[in-house]
C-alpha cells in the first residue's frame, strides 16, 4: 500500500490497522498473509524495532519506516508501531465451542471479550448484527491482538446462526432469568457449547428461554446487573474450567 | 451549595458528582447523608422528575432546576440527573471479606470492580496508594453507583493494610506465578478473606508471593495476560459462589 493513500480509519475501508508492538506480533505471528505493512516510528526502541523487523523479513511483510503516516492514523500519542492488514473473512469451526454475542455496541467490550475467549481457550466467536465492526482499531486494541488468534463471523440474526450449528451442540443463554444458576449443573464433556451474550443494556429478550438451557449468574439485589465483558469472562470462566492449562 | 460554585470535577475540592438516574438514585438511598443537592435538566421525562423529587423530598435533599449547571459539569450530553455529594470517609469492617487493589490507575477499572464486588456481596474494598480518585465522577459512573453502597478505604502501602486485618483473615494475592489453582481449593468458610489484585499493567510484584495463599487463574499462552477487572470479577466469583444469592 502506498503510503499516502493511508487515512484515518473508515468502516468502508478493505484494511485496517492494528497499533502498538503487542498486537503487531500478534499480527505477525498468526495473521501474516492479511498483513500489508508494518509501519515503524522513528522513536521506537532500538530492540523492537530490530526485532519486528527480523519477524518481518521472515514472513515477508514490508517494514517502512515513516513518523507521518502513524501520527496521522493513530489515536494514542504512544503508539510507536502499526501493522496494517487486508480484513479477512472467517468461519466458526462445526466441532469447537462457541461464544455468541448478540448485538454488541461497544467496541472496547468486543475487544477485551475477544481477549478473554483466547485466554481461556476458546478460538469461536459468533456475532449477531446490528453489531460494532470487529475490525475496528478500537477492538483490535482492546481484544490486545486476540483477534489474530480467532475466527469470527457475522450473522444477520439469530436464526441464521442457529440454523448452522444449533442442532450439534448445547445452547447456553444468558439471562437474568435464566433457570439454571452457573456452577450448579455441569455440561457434558462429550457435546460442544455455546454460550450466548446479549447487548450492553437490553440483555437478552425472553425468546431466548426456549434456545437450549437458560443460565443466570446469581448476584445480589444491589445491582441491576453484571458489566457485559464480566458476565460473558465469568461463563466462559466456569465453561472452561476442566482444561488444563499451564 | 450555590449553584454559581459548582465546576468541573476537580480532584482537591471536597464534593463530587454522580451523573445520570441510577447512581443519583442510589445516592438518595445509601448515603443521603452525603448529599448536597440534586439538579434536574428541564430535558428529563416527567415520569422521573415527579420520582426523583418525591424521593429527594423524602430524605431531604434539596431538589434544583437548572439546565446550565449541569450541561457545565456532565462529560456526556445524555447525562440529565446530577447528584451533588460530599466526600465522606470510610473504614473497613473487620469480620466481613475484603478485596484489595494495589496501586489501581484506571478509573474506569476502579468504578467496574466496585460494581462487580456490590454484586457478589463483598462491601469492603482496600485501596493501596498510589491510585486513582475513588470520588472521581467517571469512577462513580463506571460503578452504576455501587459505591454508595460499600466501605472504601486508602492506605499507604500493603504493609498498612496488612498490620490492621492481616491477622483476622487469609489473604490471597492473585498472580501469575501463584501457586494454588483458582478453583481447584476451598477457602474455609470460618474466616474472612482478601483477595488482593495488582495494577493493571504491572501486577502485583514477587514479594506478594510470601503473602498468605497466592492464586493464579490459569489461562492459555496465547494471551499475555487477563485484563484486570476480569480477573477481579471472576475471582470474587468463584470466592462467593456458596452465598446465597436470589
Amino acid at each position: 500500500m502506498v503510503s499516502s493513500d493511508i487515512k484515518k480509519y473508515n468502516k468502508k475501508y478493505d484494511y485496517s490497522y492494528c497499533m502498538g508492538a503487542f498486537p503487531t506480533f500478534e499480527l505477525i505471528h498468526c495473521r501474516s498473509g492479511a498483513a500489508d505493512s508494518v509501519y515503524i516510528h522513528s522513536k521506537t526502541s532500538e530492540s523492537i524495532r530490530d526485532k519486528i523487523t527480523a519477524e518481518c523479513q521472515r514472513a515477508g511483510i514490508p517494514v517502512v519506516l515513516n513518523d507521518r503516516v502513524i501520527e496521522k492514523v493513530r489515536d494514542k500519542e504512544s503508539c510507536l508501531l502499526l501493522g496494517i492488514f487486508y480484513k479477512y473473512e472467517m468461519s466458526l469451526d462445526h466441532g469447537r465451542n462457541h461464544v455468541v454475542l448478540v448485538n454488541p455496541s461497544d467496541s472496547g467490550n468486543l475487544g477485551t471479550i475477544m481477549r478473554t475467549c483466547v485466554g481461556f481457550g476458546i478460538k469461536d466467536l459468533a456475532v449477531i448484527e446490528p453489531a460494532v465492526d470487529m475490525f475496528s482499531p478500537k477492538t483490535v486494541r482492546a481484544s490486545m491482538g486476540a483477534i489474530f488468534h480467532m475466527n469470527v463471523q457475522y450473522f444477520k440474526n439469530f436464526s441464521e446462526y442457529q440454523e448452522l450449528f444449533g442442532e450439534e451442540r448445547i445452547c447456553y443463554p444468558f439471562m437474568l432469568k435464566g433457570e439454571e444458576r452457573l456452577g450448579d449443573f455441569s455440561h457434558p464433556q462429550e457435546k460442544a457449547f455455546s454460550l450466548i451474550f446479549g447487548n450492553e443494556a437490553a440483555g437478552l429478550d425472553d425468546d431466548y428461554l426456549e434456545v437450549g438451557r437458560s443460565v443466570r449468574i446469581a448476584h445480589s439485589e444491589d445491582i441491576d446487573s453484571l458489566n457485559l465483558s464480566l458476565a460473558t469472562g465469568i461463563g466462559i470462566y466456569e465453561f472452561t474450567k476442566s482444561v488444563d492449562f499451564p
